[in-house]
């Protein structure tokens, strides 16, 4: 019968996440090969469920939703930055206890002096941790190498780790900050990003999208423009870091470039949330590195609402502002610190994260779309968002398959 | 060979918390029994390692740590508070789509409706995830009943607990608000509280020890010390919720009384935390409830340090104010927004911790102390309080016996 399913389960319940569809109660969701082939209600399966597919799995009590897509991460770097955290959450108290480099320059310096195996070993660790918790698609930038080799690294090691079984889109960074080496030779250090590494980066198809970092401590919105023209004349989609420390009009920008996504956007205007609406660019917000920082000025959630503006939310995984692996997490903060409801920060986390990424196939679970699915031991989704710290997801498939890592010997 | 150690591990980095003790690297770590029968650097071990104990194990590249000790949870609760978590997060936006009950007296009428058996599931749930993050030990409080029946069932399916394999001390919380059938008669309900509820309960051995919600939405400073008082002749400790909304004066009642602990401490003066110091009351902090309320008051950190009053810190997990359920997250919340160092949240959910609970006998890795690890994949110990939402536990042991729980099906 070559019309099975390859697998089937049954008895959970189902968030689609297709707008404008109901939770489906005592469901089931069967796969054949990379792709969802049939979802609905269990008593609507076309037969008997053990006539239909190769294997069927019971799993009463378990909730299904697509696998989380985390659309913002700078999940390989070198080093760690415990140091900065000592000295952050210390004050006078701590500060001089306090040893080790400090701010991105130093996590740059790691990074260099880190060899590939190292890097993929670190970054390997935390995948696995964001695959534990539910995600099945991320976003990985460079950004802590600034020159051209280390550049490359970072992102052949992003690569590498497509091989845990999550999709990986990469994203190239250089434009993160300035480095020392090019402190006052700002003009030279975009001529090395737009004219050296963006076209080789492009013709090695090392990245599959470009990010400017455009703040008041970075990139001018001149300068940003700059980038992003490069990297449309390359064939690159591209999305802005925009207006987190200060409204520089960042968000316009990003719109103004048919930006995928603007993110932070804490001090986005009205004019630049309009203006996103108009691109259709989604809103990634990153409640992680505003929770750690102990920020003030949230990110417009009202105007994004208003203006019917797609919201998405990601880990932002870095060392030095967001030290968060897991997606349930960002979804809490969301919801706990920028008032978003569980119901908006479960599509932040599924449909419109893939949106962020470019990514049509997946963030819902309906025929045809990539099987990506997360199991959760919850008595409703809204628990995603409610709970801290605790992993709630028990299973995890990537087209098809299961790649829920399995647990560390002692 | 009677001398042989049952268990040794060896390899792991081992951060024994023994005051004035150096974090030991390659270190080696056995058991005999219930006990930890030597710990040291594996390159003192007294002999070949395989020749020393029936299983050698080789864990490189973990930490062990004492097992946490979570000194105050809220664990055992009926229905869920999904709908005040919508409305708190949501402010008028959501209010309207928020449906069900509402405060403590909805989750007293849900406890008074369940069976033992669903209290029992739904709680196990929780202090699985407790366990997968490394909690060894925990303290369960009544509270929910407010009645004699439902306050005996919350502590026998407290004690039930046990089965999991962690220690479960439970504490009688029958004085944690006034029951609606009692408003206006809560003399009366004192009455019940000190005369019936509490003999009986220390009959029947069913408690630890006794709380009471000292605060100005609870009992007054005069009806605390009536119950501490009951709870004295019987022979049982106390402790208190003290000074969380406001500081009436809690935090001293505590320390008159030889409190264990004084938790939340939020709003409590120099004079309280100096009676603390003074009477060996270890403090409790709870940043989960500052972080779920959005509060902006801190609990006087530098003055507890100064009169050097042991900090210990909880989950506090329960359905209304803190739905956090692992001590990490306790501890990353404990350093970001109390300003705790990374050293002192592991103290905290350790050796403090069990001081907090009367429990002399573990909280550190030392000969004689009950053999209770929790294993880490971190490079070092501070990560276990930098990262947010993450499950960096590899496995737990308690009094010798690997207690991890193993992971669910799909
Ligand atoms: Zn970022
Ligand atoms: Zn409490």
């Amino acid at each position: 019968m070559s019309e099975r399913f390859d697998r089937l389960w049954i008895g959970a319940d189902l968030a689609t996440m297709v707008p404008g569809e109901a939770l489906i109660r005592d469901g089931a969701i069967a796969t054949r090969g990379e792709t969802i082939a049939w979802v609905g209600a269990r008593a609507a399966l076309p037969g008997d469920a053990s006539a239909l597919a190769a294997e069927v799995i019971e799993v009463s009590g378990r909730w299904i939703t697509p696998g989380l897509v985390d659309p913002h991460t700078h999940v390989v770097f070198g080093g760690d930055r415990l140091a900065d955290f000592v000295r952050r959450i210390g004050g006078e108290t701590y500060a001089a206890a306090a040893s080790g480099g400090s701010g991105i320059a130093y996590t740059v310096a790691m990074t260099r002096g880190a060899d590939d195996a190292t890097l993929l070993r670190d970054a390997t660790r935390r995948v696995h941790a964001m695959i534990v918790a539910g995600t099945t698609t991320l976003e990985v930038k460079s950004g802590y190498g600034l020159d051209v080799e280390t550049e490359l690294r970072m992102l052949r090691v992003a690569r590498r780790l497509g091989a845990l079984g999550a999709t990986v889109r990469t994203t190239y960074l250089g434009a993160h900050v300035v480095p020392a080496e090019f402190a006052d030779r700002r003009d030279a250090y975009l001529d090395l990003v737009c004219d050296e590494m963006l076209p080789r980066i492009a013709r090695e198809r090392l990245a599959d999208a470009v990010d400017v970092f455009c703040d008041t401590l970075a990139f001018s919105p001149r300068e940003t423009a700059r980038v992003l023209g490069a990297a449309q004349r390359c064939g690159l989609p591209v999305k802005v870091h925009a207006d987190q420390i200060a409204d520089t009009g960042a968000a316009a920008l990003a719109a103004a470039h048919g930006a995928l996504s603007a993110d932070h956007l804490e001090h986005t205007d009205e004019a630049g949330v309009a203006a996103l609406a108009a691109s259709g660019t989604v809103a990634v917000l990153l409640p992680g590195a505003f929770h750690y920082l102990r920020e003030t000025v949230k990110p417009p959630v009202a105007s994004l609402r208003a203006h019917g503006v797609p919201i998405a939310l990601a880990t932002d995984c870095n060392p030095g502002t967001s030290p968060v692996l897991t997606l349930p997490t960002a979804m809490h903060l969301g919801c706990v610190l920028f008032g978003l409801s569980p119901q908006e920060a479960l599509a932040a986390t599924t449909r419109n994260a893939a949106h962020a990424l470019g990514l049509a196939d997946r963030g819902e679970l309906r025929v045809g779309a990539r099987a990506d699915l997360a199991f959760w031991n919850v008595a409703a989704p809204d628990e995603l968002s409610y709970w801290l710290g605790a992993n709630l997801c028990t299973a995890v498939i990537a087209a098809g398959e299961d790649i829920t890592p399995q647990p560390s010997v002692a």
